[in-house]
């Protein structure tokens, strides 16, 4: 992939006579949240432009940079490639693929050109004059039992695959490096010794609990900074162990 | 996977402290979507329960059976697993992982328990005892711009990643199967032949015109019904060829 080119800005999304708008400030949220930014109305219903707002939350610049078109042609004009989603299957949406199979595709499209991710009205979806003008139809997983999502919600999950696609989002990891054998080893001597100086246990079952603590502590992969933090644990439990031993001997 | 459990059955959404009815309704139809019913709400502020209403759509029954409790600590109290989710990554917030990554581990403890996804208030998330209760912490993959989910879509991501795991979704497939290369070689003699007597290539410029179009037709995976089209198609065009040839000798 061309890495002059960031894809997510050639992806452009086509609401085709949406009606709510709360949902269109839902999915200017989505899209902020996702990376995306462009954003086509095509002849909007009656919009509500306060509810669009309201849930376009921190989001309302892409908001106010919506373009509204009176054909969907004019909205996809300049698009090398336009995928459309359809809860429907029938004769003309045989041949959809999931947002995570669409995903890549619609993303090596972007790299040389705009990309549309095209969604019908709330009420209907796209009609068949509409779905003729796209490559590409997605279908959203769902239960048979109920296929409708709201629309905000089938934005997200197109616009959640193609961004973790993209390779853009990094997870944040941990700062703290996996903790290694021999510091681990380290730790369990240590809880070996306080476990016997606490009267935990006794000498001749020490090995035998060892192996039940060991259990529980191989539960989880621990970072270094756990395992330092059980070290002080096991340091503290000596160091107390060594204070009333001390009192009782007085 | 024990077959006779649905895991999706064990799952519950917990909402701690939510504030909007928008959002509790929208969570509803998400959950119906991803085959998910069990709802607690946890203390919940001031809910507009038309808006909740309003939003749920078709998953009244979800909204109607939901329970609500005083404290977390019941809502979790049966839970063999809670995974909470977080936006920001604080200390206690490092060793979060991706809703990809968690949910086959949520759908293992929902086959021999119930198991919680767990979601904080809309304005400020979870707080650290909260995030104490967790097993597991989920961090949704967003744009370091703006990493705020509205709360309804960090549902729908994560509920729509156990459902995609658990494996219960099945793409509706292509009725018509895949064209052979027996059938698709014939299509391209009715077109090579079809086109030589429209007049669109010379005898002599065949083949390489012939290159040109099985390229094209590449382009596509097509299948029996597609070839059938395009052998019709041609045929078509061959008769009219015939008849205006006949046409010209009167």
């Amino acid at each position: 992939m061309n890495q002059r080119v960031n894809p997510l800005a050639n992806i452009r999304v086509v609401l085709c006579r949406p009606i709510y708008g709360g949902n269109v400030g839902s999915i200017c949220r989505v899209m902020a949240n996702m990376g995306l930014a462009d954003l086509v109305l095509v002849n909007p219903v009656k919009i509500d432009w306060q509810d669009a707002q309201k849930m376009a939350c921190a989001a309302q610049e892409i908001l106010a940079a919506r373009r509204e078109t009176s054909s969907l042609e004019e909205a996809l004009a300049d698009c090398v490639l336009v995928a459309g989603t359809t809860a429907r299957m029938g004769l003309y949406r045989q041949h959809s693929a999931s947002p995570r199979e669409t995903a890549p595709l619609v993303l090596e499209a972007a790299v040389r050109g705009k990309a549309a991710l095209l969604f019908g009205p709330e009420d209907n979806g796209l009609d068949n004059t509409e779905l003729a003008l796209c490559n590409r139809l997605i279908q959203i997983p769902s239960t048979g039992e109920y296929r409708s999502l709201n629309i905000s919600h089938a934005v997200m999950i197109c616009a959640y695959e193609i961004f973790l696609a993209s390779g853009v989002f990094e997870a944040v990891g941990e700062k703290s490096p996996p903790a290694d054998t021999r510091t681990k080893e380290q730790m369990f001597k240590m809880w070996e010794k306080a476990l016997l100086e606490i009267g935990f246990m006794e000498p001749d079952k020490a090995q035998h609990m060892m192996l039940g603590v060991r259990r529980i502590f191989a539960r989880g992969a621990f970072s270094a900074d756990d395992v330092r933090i059980l070290m002080g644990i096991a340091r503290q439990a000596s160091w107390c162990a060594g204070q009333s031993a001390g009192k009782a001997e007085k």
